[in-house]
């Protein structure tokens, strides 16, 4: 055991997330209700075009072994892979992460768009995204996700 | 309170860094070891270019208020700013984000170049960087941030 974590703040959507199983929405606005007493700590950030945001999975089970191998999103015409490979919120230290692009800022709320968490997330930390430490544009993706990429975009 | 994080592999690195204070140099090799209890839970992980990197700060004291404003890395030519427009280690938690490039892997042990953490640093969480996920080309900087890299650039 390494230390606690505590909630900065929590995520805040207008709506009711009917399904929560449904495509995440990137277009979405959130807000990043924060408490009060960070947000002098704030001070900056809107400086930024878009914020890396951590968070907790609270309704997450968590991982506390190495689970069994399965294709992403349970899919069989893909290759089994491990948590660390996904996206998943069961995992070790359920910790998830976005890149937000930042709308506004009114006081101690930011509102953002692209932040796949549901409403009452609690907020971990907030970084400012930099073309320095953040964007890699010679990345590339494994095909087996650039394929479940494909089968999201014929379903939707 | 939200919960207790837990380490699933410590960050290794050849030669002590002899001074911590010097510019991180984005090209230095270093290896995440992963408890092997975790090892099954990497597959599929090399699959990615780049990894996304969750580590703590174990060294830095814990934030546990909004501290006085002050310009990135004290310099004062450029404007006050908060914490969380900062990549200070002293944050509420303590959690710290690279971007690495993954160069290889050896079971439990992956090589990778662009770790932004000390030696001996615990690791709390890997995902793989992708460019629906992570990638923003379109983000932009703050123009104090931009400042300080080119005061970077002429003093290196």
């Amino acid at each position: 055991m390494l230390g606690e974590v505590v909630a900065i703040g929590r995520v805040e959507r207008d709506g009711a997330d009917a399904n929560p199983e449904q495509f995440f929405d990137p277009a979405l606005e959130s807000v990043l209700v924060i408490e009060p007493r960070w947000e002098a700590a704030l001070t900056g950030l809107s400086d930024f075009s878009h914020l890396v945001v951590m968070f907790w999975f609270d309704r997450a089970e968590r991982a506390t072994e190495s689970p069994e191998l399965r294709p992403a999103e349970g899919r069989e015409e893909l290759p089994p892979v491990g948590l660390f490979a996904t996206r998943t919120p069961r995992r070790p230290n359920p910790i998830g992460l976005s890149i937000a692009r930042l709308i506004g800022q009114d006081g101690n709320r930011l509102c953002v768009t692209g932040l796949d968490a549901w409403p009452g997330t609690p907020i971990l930390d907030l970084k400012g995204y930099t073309t320095r430490d953040n964007l890699r544009p010679e990345a590339t993706n494994p095909y087996w996700l650039e394929a479940l990429w494909r089968m999201h975009d014929a379903e939707r």
